[in-house]
């Protein structure tokens, strides 16, 4: 595999975008900048490798479609922020931890097998087009009691993204 | 009760980061900085002894569950800042206050009483596992027409938190 | 018409707002700094004329509830910004041309004729009073799969407001 030169620069420029991007919306990079920017230069070689900053702890399948679910930030982070306070390769952390600068550890892989996803994709988009029922959508949906702000996922973000309540200020909306 | 001491810098730590979370979201801390400041500080002090942020004006029933809907930013601080461009304590302010730099007024009490916010809940809890009708929504959903923001709350918010229109781009979706 | 000044300050003042609430939203200014900011001097000039930051290329019908859907961001910035990259003014462009500094050209005004924007506005104001049903509500939801995101708009932003995830991580919710 030909080598991939990615600049100091380059690496802090999005170091900072991504701090910038989350910080605001309850989102936190690893409190230990150096795993932090090693990571950012991870993803910007992935990116001039496959044209995609896709996760650099996962293998790329080699098109944007197929890696789409683990392109950065994947759409594992959010429940293993919840769950682990930690995403799969450690660029992200709960509030919780980036305060308390707890040490992280490895945390179980999260995306199904492509088999899986494949199935899941496909049921997705059978129901896409079919009526709507209330009752019966892909995820419910969350409202944090302070501003009103509503989100469709398994559980509630750790923090409002946009008024910074906490997660237990969420309930379920419908 | 012993004397708790917050530092300036935790305090002016406090302001700058509520200042940012607010900015680009359409809050505004209190345009009177020693204000605003002096409620930062009380916040401090209650996280200290009670373990989270609740609300300086108002008194503490000692447990984080009981005073969840008074843990800054308060339940009612959006409705109030529509109604009285103000919070009750006055830490927040209305995008127009905060650019007219016009003197705040102490404002009433909004937040029901013990009795009421139980029944409150017990209603919301047994609805929640009722099945749903999107006609008997606890709340309404606002829609900004310029990004399509959509929010669940009983009138929509003085500024769109994502891209800024005014109240009265929003109109009801559902 | 009399003169109006506006000075180089509230000039530099707009557009550093403009941007902050662009940054972290998905939003950017022309990155020909000239074009953006001779636009928020027009902005200026219009609010000091009518009341409200009418949109610098079209004709303002003198009162805010009729120029509503063109005060700036208008109505159409977000669709043009996926059809064309840029608004009808060119103030704002995507995170594409933003990043890329491709040049910009006019685009055509999607702004439908003022019967249309009647009829459409009572056909509107109609339905909003009807029971409403999942299926039949005037935009589609579009929801994030990275952070669960929604937002009724006929197609998904080009960046995520909230996680900065790329326009194709969205899938239609309901």
């Amino acid at each position: 595999m030909e080598k991939i030169e990615i600049s100091q620069n380059e690496t802090e420029d999005l170091f900072n975008k991504l701090t910038m991007q989350g910080q605001g919306h309850g989102y936190f990079l690893n409190y230990d900048e150096k795993i932090a920017k090693s990571l950012c230069e991870a993803l910007l070689k992935n990116e001039k490798r496959y044209g995609h900053q896709v996760c650099p702890c996962r293998l790329s399948a080699g098109s944007r479609e197929a890696d789409l679910d683990v392109i950065c930030p994947c759409d594992y982070r959010d429940p293993d922020l919840l769950q682990y306070g930690v995403c799969y390769c450690g660029l992200y952390v709960s509030k919780k931890i980036f305060t308390e600068k707890t040490p992280t550890k490895p945390i179980p892989e999260r995306r199904p097998n492509k088999e899986t996803r494949l199935l899941n994709k496909q049921k997705y988009m059978e129901e896409i087009n079919q009526p709507k029922d209330i009752n019966k959508l892909p995820y419910p949906v969350m409202r944090c009691s302070v501003c009103g702000y509503i989100c469709a996922r398994t559980d509630a973000p750790e923090v409002c993204p946009i008024c910074g309540a906490s997660h237990d200020r969420f309930q379920r909306f419908f």
